[in-house]
């Protein structure tokens, strides 16, 4: 996969009818990865960080730039196969081309600007919730928090256990296709990158309005209420890296997504309501509570 | 001037019957400019740097992400003010809009992506130099080398002398005018990044010809004639980071462009011409020698 396209900048031609999506998102070695990752696994993870603000647009991800600023030591093509085969492989699955970037010495980062297409008008947007939306979360929770404090603790040893977090870790899943479903039919979308109600939150800001979440019907992965009782609601609630699209949708749009759902087209799960309009204060609550009040608490809904 | 826009990522409305043009580059603290350089220096060369590849695709620059990496010394307001100061100031002068990015603690450096347009089949690529073109240049040669030794050596101090040069590494012109009027008009044109010899190399290269340069006829800086007379012809052959246009010309479209030179429309030089086909070995010129040899005699031209 070659880096440069062979001219100054990338010639691209949009679809018609359609409105560009650009976002960017930069990994630093040792703040977004772990300085021992591979270089496969630190390119699949940049790409796919990327490819999940896509999918809270409702895009169709198509084109990408990468900047890779790596140390001489890793200027070898070992490293570099590595790296080349993680982007591809999420290239390929997700049908989207590389058209420029550079490479440059220093500090390890990867830094990915992408560009996707959304029909005119139909971008998924945070500012759409209004008062009696039902709140939507795709996937399972705590999966990201999870594997981070597995990664601290292990050292990126795999375990039969880890296995699961590791890949989520490193291969997240971009919800490209439940974003592009949703189109049209949420009234508000957000990837789950800073956590649950803090992204939540950017959805009840931007839109004016405070959300209520059920802390029971957070859907959280078998593996973790048995691995850290103690902390998957916390994780849940608060850890980021989910890249789980979190959504809103109107009672009539509500029916149209259960059946998906109850169809297996679609894995997601209601986990709350926009309770009323609100400009300030705390926006999120959980079981009508304060956020933090529920955390403290979490030991009552574990057992 | 805000570092998000408020989503996942921005929407984009491109014009009707263009093609988007899409480049990144980053630079790197003490590879790309020193330890020393503020962050408004910083922050203009970064986006002219990027401007200047819109320049060579002829290209209406429009869009731009930033990815900021910066240590934990510099996140203070003074610094990000200063740093916000040049890129507005520049983002201004230019009529591009910063729709996005992110900032991240780390070593330093800046990546930007930017999106340009043009109209449908009117971009400027490398590839069609044909035998018989004249080989053009925009404004003068050699300041981007004369500027990075001046930089080495001074250590940033501004001294009456050193202002423009200093003006020229840190805020290079991007020659947007130039490559705009030049779509349907040049057959070729890159910028001056990697030097001239190497990246009318390019252009040959792309477009299957050699390519002889006059060493008399490049256009230098009376001021670098004098301050460095023992190295400006190697600079301007081979000095980097000039972020001027190199272009060629058709017989027809070359009494064009003299005619805009001559009414002071353009400020560019003929500086020699495309030879004949190739396809390998030593593909640039200067006064039918090899450019090393060219290089070494340089003392014969300037007396």
């Amino acid at each position: 996969m070659a880096l440069g396209i062979g001219d100054d900048g990338a010639l691209i031609n949009p679809s018609a009818d359609t409105q560009l999506v650009m976002a960017s998102d930069t990994l630093v070695e040792s703040v977004h990865f772990p300085a021992d990752a591979s270089g496969e696994q630190i390119a699949s993870r940049a790409l796919c960080v990327n490819l999940s603000d896509m999918a809270a647009m409702g895009a169709t991800p198509k084109w990408f730039t990468l900047a890779l600023t790596m140390p001489k030591h890793l200027a070898n093509n070992q490293w570099l196969k590595s790296f080349s085969a993680g982007l591809a492989d999420v290239a390929k699955e997700f049908d989207i081309a590389l058209v420029g970037g550079d490479t440059t010495l220093g500090p390890l980062a990867v830094s990915i600007t992408m560009l996707g297409e959304v029909p005119v008008g139909q971008a998924l947007q945070r500012n759409g919730a209004l008062v009696g939306d039902a709140i939507y979360v795709t996937g399972t929770l705590a999966d990201g928090a999870a594997a981070l404090n597995m990664l601290k603790a292990n050292a990126n040893k795999v375990t039969e256990d880890s296995e699961r977090l590791l890949a989520r870790f490193y291969r997240p899943q971009p919800q490209i296709e439940a974003g592009i479903a949703l189109r049209n039919i949420a009234s508000a979308c957000i990837d789950i990158s800073d956590g649950l109600v803090a992204d939540l939150g950017h959805i009840c800001l931007a839109s004016g309005v405070k959300a209520n979440l059920v802390a029971q019907w957070l859907p959280i992965h078998r593996q973790l209420r048995e691995m850290s009782e103690a902390d998957y609601l916390n994780w849940a609630l608060t850890g980021g890296d989910e890249y789980q699209l979190c959504f809103t949708l109107s009672a009539n749009n509500k029916i149209i997504v259960d059946q998906w759902i109850a169809e297996g087209k679609l894995m997601a799960t209601m986990i709350g309501q926009i309770t009323q309009s609100c400009d300030s204060g705390e926006l999120v609550t959980v079981d009508q509570q304060p956020v933090e009040d529920s955390i403290g608490g979490f030991d009552h809904f574990s057992n």
